[in-house]
Formats: C-alpha cells, structure tokens, sequence
C-alpha cells in the first residue's frame, strides 16, 4: 500500500571510512496476479498502483482492451497463512462474455511475466492481437514529434522522478503528449511493472489506445517494452539507453517508431523515422 | 548460438544532423527451458552460454545441485514450425532418481523466470531449499575480502566485457576469488540471464558451492539476483547500483553479504559486513 521506499541499516564506506546509518531503499515486494480467481503471474514490483500494474500486465497479454472488458479488481484477503490481507495478491474479474484464455504452463502463454510475449511465434502473436495497430488508419496516424521536443523529454522525466534520487534503484517511465507535455510518469523496481502501471492507468481512465502518446523509458528498451508499447496503440517509444534486437525487429514490423540512447540532441532512430520531424 | 549482436540499420542524430548508418546492437532471443521434456520457463536472452543458462537456472529454482543430477542437456530438433532446430528450446533430462518438481501454475514455483521465488513463503524456501548454507559450517566459512580489493572489482569487470562498449544494452556478471582474480565473466541482455550462466558454468565444471567466490553485477541488486547468490553458495555479493529491500532482507536472513554502490574506495554494505576486512 505505497510502501515505496523502506529504511534499513547500512555500513556507509567513502574513501575507506566506515560509518552506520539508515539508508533508504526502494521497496521490492512480489505481486501475484490472478484472472478470475486463478494464479496468472507474479511478479516483483514496487507496491504502489497494483490495480493499474494488474490491468496494464493484461492488456499487454492481450486479455484486455477496453475498460468494460474488467467486472473486478480487488486484493485477495486471507492470501497470507494467517488469513491476513497481504495486499500481495490482486484478482481481476472480467466482465461476463470476455474470454478467458487458456492458461497453462505448455502453450507458454503466461509463462512470460518477464519477457512478455516470445519469440517468433509471438512476433506474430503480437501482429495478430494487438486490438490498436499502429499502421491502419488508427488512433496513431499523424503523430509527429519534432526531434528537438523528444530530446527535451528525458530532462523532463528526471525532474517528475521521485523516488530516484532518494534510492537510486528505480526504473521510471513517462507518458508524453506530442507537445511535450508529461501525462503521467511511474516508478518501480522492475523496468516492465513501470510500463504497465502507465498503460493500466491509461485504461483504468479509459484512455486506450494511447495513440497520441511518447512512451519514455530510463533504461534499456527491450522486445517486452516494445511489445507492451505496441499492444497499448503507443507509437513512439524512446528509451535513454540502448535497445535490444528483437526491440528493433518487432518495432519494424509493427510500425512503431523506436528511438534509442536519446540524449538531449543526440538520438538513434531504430524504426519509424516518419514520424521524427525536423 | 553466439550471436551475441546483430547489425541493425539506425538513424544517428548527433547535435540535430542526422546519418544513416548501420548500428551494432545487443541479441535478444527467447530461450525455452524444459526441463525432462516438459516446458519450465522462457527467458528472454542474448545467446551464447544456453546451456549453462538452463542448468543455472536449475540450480536457482533448487532443481540441481550437482552434476550428477545432470544425464543430459540438448538442443529440442523440430521445435520450429518447419521441423528445424532453432537453437531456442534448451530441455534438461535429470538423471535418474533425481526428483522431478511439481511444475504447475497454481503451485507458483515455476511462473517466476523473471523473479526468482516470490516473496515471504519464498524467503523460507531459500533457507529450507538452498544445498549450500552460509552459515553453517559450509564452504564459505572464513571468507575475508580486504575492501581495498573489493573496490577494485567494477573496474576488472568493466576491462573484460568484450560487447557492453558496442552495443551499451548488456548486464554483466563477475565471479571472482578471494584474492580478486576473475574466474568467469558472462554479459547477457538480462542481468538474472548473466548470473544464471555464471553459476551453470560453475556447475558443469563441479565447483558448486562456490562458497570463496564473490559474484559482481554490473546494475542494481534485486532479490532475485541475491537469491540466485545464496541457492549458488555464493558467500558475497556485490553490486554496482542500489539494491532492493527484499534483496537486504534476504541477505540479512541467510548471510549473504550484500555490498551496494560498489564504486572504488565507496560502497554500502547492507549485510554480511564480518566478511569484509580493512
């Protein structure tokens, strides 16, 4: 319940000088997320917007897509031994008539809590399910950024960040208007969980597909983020460092725009340079 | 099968001009593990190390604990929709007589490829579960690392990554000595990939537990990467960046010694500090 950051003992050494004190630490704590009751997946998370990482989790699955698509969210009491609401368990409860996918460990569906969809199979499963395509006359035709307001963005992220400076282990991601403007910014221990508590707020307002929308990551960007940027409509994703190669290839293959190592003036454009203007 | 990077066309945008040019950027590749023939857990990956990848998996999940428990790692043939071998789906036979887990969704065990095992009743599994306890007698009683050496490490790790200075997108992890000899560096598009490589190579090589060993991780100390220390045997950890509570707390209770902002003569030491000499 928004324990986001903890305070523990350290040993604090500069320059050889030891010397104890509390420290603050960002909060790791795991989160399992049920479907209609069953165990989905868990996760380790930073508490904090644990319906919003439930929902973002499964609309990046592809289970959801709108927000009458959801009867239910709600913490699980009695989940601890003792009975006791641990607020480490969140169900969600689709409304009658959504389907309810077939969730076991061989179809290799939600084995995937971390790595989203996989492999070439899901290449073509991300193509095939995403509800909001980025190249078909969709809510992301006419995006453009000028170059000169994405590399502003990173400057900008920084400053909405709370917790970072305190712990120094957060990832954070941004949700931009093509103006600029910060539409919504989280953190959270796990680069993938900051992801999906951005599009699950942006469900939960009803706000999908984010057509209109830069995702900022602070690190790296992976086949998952890119994957997750796809199944929510984003068309640009920009991440401060690099990306990976299945970023670059799903990227192409679905139409969204993928910048890299954005760095102020400087950036690599991986894919939809289109909608990048000068 | 080490293709460690892939060449992508990139936009390069320095200062506001732009240039085509080709861009050397981490693999990234979904790696199924099976574990006798039956789907475990898929990770996304960089290629390179498979097996290792799976066995160091296996010890981390408590599966393996010797090479013994080992009868045969392979390739899965016709795991591509046209029969071929992808190099992709990697199936662990145990030997006979070594228990098979109970591999199910509801168990939650085997959902967490990312994470490592979940939270509080997962705490208790590491103490119960773990081969090699660091308390009790076992390898890495009297281990004793001067900090003056411990501060040198991020600066070998950095000397023998051979990718991180091309592609940027890699996590290394470092075995080293005691006496601050490198042992074993892997990179890996994922930092739990790295650290599960390191410690299946170990294991295929019989020196399991590696209790005079310090693992170093190039990023951030999370409860997954701590927990992969102590079921290894791994009497230190030591980390780049910040670590996460759940990774303090673990290590407090299984005495794991937790070093974070490992940075020369500076570091924070979370716990474990008796194994620390000045």
């Amino acid at each position: 319940m928004g324990r986001v950051t903890e305070r523990r003992r350290v040993i604090r050494v500069r320059n050889g000088v030891a010397g104890v004190r509390p420290d603050t630490l960002v909060a790791e704590e795991p989160l399992e997320i049920r479907l209609n009751g069953k165990p989905l997946a868990i996760t380790m998370r930073t508490p904090g917007d644990d319906f919003a990482l439930a929902v973002g989790f499964l609309v990046s699955e592809g289970v959801l897509g709108s927000a009458s698509d959801v009867r239910a969210v709600t913490y699980c009491e009695g989940a601890a031994e003792d009975g006791s609401n641990t607020y480490n368990v969140v169900n969600v409860q689709l409304a009658p008539g959504v389907p309810v996918p077939d969730i076991t460990l061989e179809r290799n569906v939600y084995t995937t809590s971390s790595c989203g969809l996989c492999g070439k199979a899901s290449l073509d499963a991300v193509r095939t399910t995403t509800r909001f395509p980025l190249r078909e006359g969709g809510a992301a035709d006419g995006v453009r950024i000028p170059a000169r307001l994405l590399g502003e963005l990173p400057d900008r992220l920084r400053e909405a960040q709370k917790v970072f400076d305190r712990t120094g282990g957060l990832h954070a991601a941004g949700l931009f208007s093509p103006e600029g403007e910060l539409l919504d910014v989280r953190e959270d221990v796990g680069r993938h969980n900051a992801v999906d508590k951005i599009v699950g707020r942006a469900f939960q307002a009803g706000l999908l597909p984010l057509g209109g929308a830069v995702l900022l990551v602070s690190g790296r960007a992976s086949f998952e983020l890119a994957q997750k940027a796809v199944m929510a409509g984003v068309p640009v994703l920009a991440a401060v460092s690099a990306p990976s190669s299945l970023a670059v290839d799903l990227a192409l293959e679905s139409g969204l725009t993928l910048v890299g190592f954005l760095r102020g003036p400087d950036m690599n454009i991986y894919a939809g340079e289109e909608r990048i203007t000068w």
